[in-house]
Order: structure tokens, then C-alpha cells, then sequence
């Protein structure tokens, strides 16, 4: 917002309500109010009327001197999803590309230099990759990262650059600035991103971009498999375009129309001339 | 908690905070600031401050007058996830059943007289029911708040009791306290529940309690179909055992162990028994 902006216009104890919240996690399941206060840096006292308003609005509880989320929790996250009409939009989207190519689907949306999974269809597999709603990883290590930042402003691109340095994961990662917009400029004109072992060894992903009535790349949709699964050749010749098919298909529901055609038709004639 | 309270602890301005945030829904996608004044009755520079803390933790953000949540309000609810390990267990028992009973598996936890989905694996079908990760539904009138309650004390029964009044939603809703607590009853009896039709004309579903370690019911595993399809004789016969066989199995793998094995074993005999 352009609104003038005074530093004391931040709440304060708005901001320690939700460090609290947040520091809830795999690691403190069960947290004790010390073991809050020492997360969070907070003094005991704080987190403990913290706490007491969290447990009356009903978001935690605490028994046994120990606190735990509730699942009204999961109702905040639940606006985003009611909100956004494309997390609805995409569901039957995303089932069907599970069951087309047996691999799980996913829909993720850009915050920071991370992406953000907004929706997920898993489906069963011994080594299947586990991430849920809400999950966060590094944009510029995967193909949901390229698909959003090769749409993005110059900006965006130059602060995901910034603020990540372009951090290796595996060998393969990109980590040359030059490279990482030579490779957006090649997602942008084929339509798609395909990203093999950048993140984590073994893991493939493809993704296609999303856009809202207005042509913004809003998400991005991925199909995701292991280089144990994968054939890049067939990734490439048939996962690509159903992909982009149904990436398409998510923006014609959200109310995107290619007017002119030519957003559909530049990811056609390049994809095309791809393969 | 047993602290000591003092109204005094209570912070108004982080109540006030979730109080905005809980203000983005279906019917306010892009609200104004003074859309979330009128809908949360708080004044206009409250409500001002609030948004600009909000927008300094990422968790909105403004442009050209409008308001949005943005996807990092999901890793409020995705640390409920991460902090109740039932959530995780539960993925491939839900996946399994999705793909055995070809129907929408979920799961719920009690919040209130509402349960809530704490996990979901959709199906697609033009008639499928659609929910999502954070909805909330009345307890009272379905298979996953039955068993909730099944399990419950019967003082948080006599709470949902007078916060619903057993509000009927259909015909078939059970509304007298006597027949739903004798219905609570059979279904601590049989293992499972079976509600066709109470919430929603058409609207089958099956649920089976999970318990966590200490062998408390902290959750409900449920299958849902569309009247349409279901065949109760077949219901009862194949997918209640089903049902049952995978709640214990999320159980199990939860790390809760029928020691005596009573539990399992006295679902198993009223369960024989009933068919």
C-alpha cells in the first residue's frame, strides 16, 4: 500500500502472537512456555499472556504445562484457499493429472524467494515426495520457482538472486546469475520448466504457469517423479504437454481468455517447435 | 491451563489481528479497509494498523486500495500439520483407502461442536464433495463428529448437545438428546459410524475412531459417498471393516499399541457381531 507509513503504526504484540504461533513445529510438538520463551526470544512473562489469549480465541491449548496447536489453526490457511479461486479451480485439474500420468500434482504459488504449495494431489508411492499445503521451498532450485520467476518482474528475479545467492543443493543446481536468466528466458519461451536434481538428487519436476483473468502467472503447476521413474524423453514429448494442457485448462476456469491467443499460441509454437 | 487468569492478559490488539485475518473469505476475496471495518464493527484505524503489521509479517498485502492473504498465511496451518504427526502417519492409509474404496477419504479432529479436516484425499467425480484442508462441519450431524464424540466425555457430548441444540438439517437429523446419545452408544458398541443423509440429502459417510498413543480418540477417519452410489448392505459388510482396519492401522503407526488388545478386539467382536 502507498499509505503513509509510521513505524508505530506496527503492533507489536501482534507481530509476538504470530512468532509464537510459529514456533510451534516438528521440533516443538509439545512446547513448555520456557521452551516457547527461549524459541522466540521472548521474555516469559510475554509469551505467557500470549498464550492465554491464544488458548481463549481457541488456536492453542494447554494442558499438563504443555501447549499444542488446535486445529482451528488450519481455518486461517483455509481463507487463503477460499479466497483464491484458483486453489478451487484446480482440484479436479490436478486429480486428473495425477491419475494421467500416476505421478503427484501440485499447485504452488510464489512468496519470497520460496514457493508456497497451495494444492496438492499425492498419490501413493514408497518413495513418493512429502510435502503438504503450506510446505515451502526454495524457488530457484525448481521448476514451480522458474515457471513463477520467468513471468516475474526483473526485480523479483534480481531479489530471489539476492536473498538466496543462488545456494547449491546438489551439483547440479544453477548458481551462475547469467545462466539462472538464460534459463527463464528458455522456460518463457517453451512454456514450461523441467528441473532434474537441483533441489535433491533424484528428484524431477516440471511445472507450466497459471494465470489469472487478467494473464498474470499467478501459480504454477508441477508433476513431480523421481529419475528413477523418469524418462526425460517422455517428460519431455508427452508430460510436457499435457502439463501445459492443464495448466491451460486451470486459467480458462479461473477466467483467463487468451484474447488474441497469443500467450497459448507463443507456448504452442515454441513448445512445438521444441520437441 | 490452571494458571491463574486475569481478564487483564488478555491482548485485545492480537484478538483484533486474527479477528482481520479471519475477515478474507469467500465473500470478501480483495476487501477494502473499510469492507473490514464493517465486517469486523472495528474502527477504520485499528483497522489500518493492523493491516500494515499484517503486510510487514507477509501475510497480506495491499495494492490499488484492495487487500489479499497471501500463501504464507498456509504455514500457519501447515505447523499444525507438522506438530501433530497423526497428520503425516495418515497420508498413505488415506491414499490407500481413496484408491481401494475409489471414494474421498478424510480425516478430522473435534474443535468446538465442529469437526475440522486435518487431512483429505479427494477422488474425482462430478459429484464429488467438496471440502478442504481447515473445513469445518457440524459434528453433530456427521459419521466423523459421531465418532468424535463416541469417545468423548459426557461433558463435552452435553456441550455440543446445548451449543447445537442438534440443529436438524434434514429430516433425518437426529435432534433429540436421547436417541443421539443411544446413537453415540452403538457406535462405541460397533467401531464405526454410519450417517447417511443427516447433513446433506445424499450424502453417505463411514467413519472409525484413531487413537494416539495413550489410546484417546484424537481423530476420525472417514469415507464419503453420495447415496446415488452407496449400497449400505455393502457398506456395512466390506467398507466398515475397511474403515475400521485402516483407522487402526493409522493408529498403530501413530504409536498406539492395543497392549490387552481390547480395544481393537472388542471393535472387532461388537463389529462380527453386527453383521
Amino acid at each position: 500500500m502507498d499509505t503513509e507509513r509510521n513505524p508505530r503504526d506496527h503492533i507489536q504484540s501482534l507481530e509476538r502472537g504470530f512468532a509464537v504461533l510459529q514456533a510451534f513445529d516438528e521440533q516443538r510438538t509439545n512446547p513448555t512456555l520456557a521452551e516457547l520463551a527461549a524459541a522466540t526470544g521472548l521474555a516469559r512473562p510475554v509469551v505467557r499472556r500470549i498464550l492465554i489469549t491464544l488458548e481463549n480465541l481457541g488456536y492453542v491449548r494447554g494442558e499438563a504445562g504443555r501447549w499444542s496447536l488446535t486445529p482451528r489453526v488450519l481455518s486461517i490457511g483455509h481463507h487463503y484457499s477460499a479466497s483464491h479461486a484458483v486453489v478451487e479451480v484446480s482440484q479436479p485439474h490436478l486429480l486428473r493429472l495425477a491419475e494421467q500420468t500416476n505421478e503427484s500434482a501440485s499447485l504452488a504459488a510464489l512468496d519470497g524467494s520460496e514457493v508456497v504449495y497451495i494444492g496438492r494431489v499425492p498419490v501413493r508411492r514408497i518413495m513418493s515426495i512429502n510435502v503438504a499445503i503450506g510446505t515451502r521451498i526454495p524457488a530457484h532450485a525448481t521448476s514451480l520457482g522458474r515457471v513463477l520467476l520467468a513471468w516475474a518482474p526483473a526485480e523479483r528475479v534480481q531479489q530471489v538472486i539476492d536473498e538466496t545467492g543462488l545456494r547449491a543443493f546438489t551439483e547440479r543446481t544453477i548458481t551462475d546469475p547469467a545462466e539462472f536468466r538464460r534459463n527463464l528466458a528458455t522456460v518463457r519461451r517453451q512454456g514450461y520448466s523441467l528441473v532434474a536434481g537441483e533441489l535433491e538428487e533424484g528428484l524431477v519436476s516440471l511445472s507450466a504457469p497459471v494465470r489469472d483473468p487478467a494473464g498474470n502467472v499467478v501459480a504454477a503447476l508441477a508433476t513431480s517423479t523421481s529419475t528413477a521413474r523418469a524418462d526425460l524423453d517422455r517428460l519431455r514429448g508427452e508430460i510436457a504437454p499435457l502439463v501445459i494442457r492443464t495448466a491451460e485448462a486451470i486459467s480458462s476456469d479461473y477466467g483467463y481468455k487468451a484474447t488474441s491467443g497469443k500467450a497459448t499460441s507463443t507456448v504452442h509454437t515454441a513448445h512445438e517447435g521444441f520437441f
